[in-house]
């Protein structure tokens, strides 16, 4: 058995979600499929973050083991040649550790939550941003930002559905980047709760447009109540960019 | 009657490109069906540029006669929500004075090519960029861009279909922008030939994987002849960005 690790590219929208349901297709039973009809081999993709519904990716990591002799250059390119014509990529494919594991052994998760601020409809971007239909102010979202980063019970901006033991994660960062009418929101922790990066961002939309303070913000969060929160938003906008591991 | 001059984007995956046809979905068929349920009136809708199959737009430029009396902002409104489930959205909207006209009026055309280098298939970016599987040296693209930057008989980047009266036009700028695995070709002018920014930037991308050099891109310009051209570019990584006129 070799154990490959692979970065995975993928456009949530006509998924159920990373994960594998009875019903619907998931972005690890597409992949799936295609290492069968490579290998032949029926094995469990494990990946560093299991995206919701429609959530995206441009840099996920996920390993699997596999029998059949095969070089990782090689495997990509089958991967990818079978995994047509779902909008699911393998962009990068190595050999590791027995002992790697694309989810335990993950030190630093990164997601990207993409913003257009505009009245009009989205068309090339419809699915893949969040459309928040006025103006943002980019420095209130910034401050309010600042209230959410470091180590908090974060249980106001925890998923009903979070299986977590605890509620206590710490925040690395979160910053607000601004580009004429499309926006940019940063997060990495070493993992999130379930719904969090969505909440954190809906609740700081509710600041750019003015209708909360960034004072606010920390009182929801020091709530420790998810009746407090505001807004969750939507997974259209949503990508898991990138994992960090050891070494 | 109120000339409106609108600003439009379009995704043109799903369209056979700007113009009413026979057969299948058009942009401008979709334009005048929400402007026919918002005003009951049928009113041509004229573009500054009609954009073939899967070609996009992000500033298209159009012009349309209304009697009924309604405000730049409410038609705006109206038509962007009858408009779904279209891709198409009307950006911004302005009465013009009787004799502006968005083709004719028009002084300058501004396109951008997207290309993405990688070996992966596209998943987010399918239909919208020009996937090359190769890196591409981008200064010698430039170095070929500006060997086309100029007046000059363009016959040999030209569509046999081209309609135009003289195949001479000239090209304002033709700039190359790279940012790690994606290019962003910038071209404008007065107007262009059926298939010029296409057939340019194939042949630019030929010079960009060493095929061929800039020296040979001006050969082929000078050999005005179609059957000189090495590749005409697909229609996905094209957009129209925008439209200048007078005042």
């Amino acid at each position: 058995m070799t154990r490959f690790a692979l970065t995975v590219e993928y456009d949530g929208r006509p998924f159920v979600g990373w994960q594998r349901q009875s019903e619907g297709a998931s972005v690890q039973g597409s992949i799936e499929r295609a290492l069968f009809e490579v290998t032949g081999e029926q094995a469990a993709v494990h990946a560093a973050g299991r995206t919701d519904a429609g959530v995206h990716a441009t840099g996920m990591r996920a390993h699997v083991d596999v029998a059949k002799a095969i070089d990782p250059f090689r495997l990509m390119e089958a991967l990818n040649a079978r995994l047509r014509p779902d909008p699911v990529a393998i962009l990068d494919c190595e050999v590791v550790p027995d002992d790697w594991h694309a989810r335990f052994s993950c030190m630093r998760r990164a997601y990207v939550y993409r913003i257009t601020c505009r009245r009009a409809p989205l068309t090339h971007e419809l699915g893949l941003a969040w459309r928040v239909p006025q103006p943002l102010d980019a420095e209130a979202m910034a401050e309010g930002a600042a209230r959410l980063v470091g180590r908090h019970d974060f249980t106001t901006f925890r998923s009903a559905h979070c299986q977590a033991d605890s509620p206590l994660r710490t925040l690395d960062r979160l910053a607000v980047e601004r580009d004429g009418d499309r926006m940019r929101i940063h997060a990495a922790a070493r993992s999130f709760l379930h719904h969090q990066v969505r909440s954190m961002v809906g609740c700081l939309a509710m600041v750019g447009q003015g209708k909360r303070t960034p004072d606010d913000l920390a009182d929801i969060l020091a709530a420790r109540d998810r009746s407090a929160l505001w807004l969750n938003a939507p997974p259209d906008g949503l990508y898991f960019v990138g994992a960090e591991y050891p070494g």
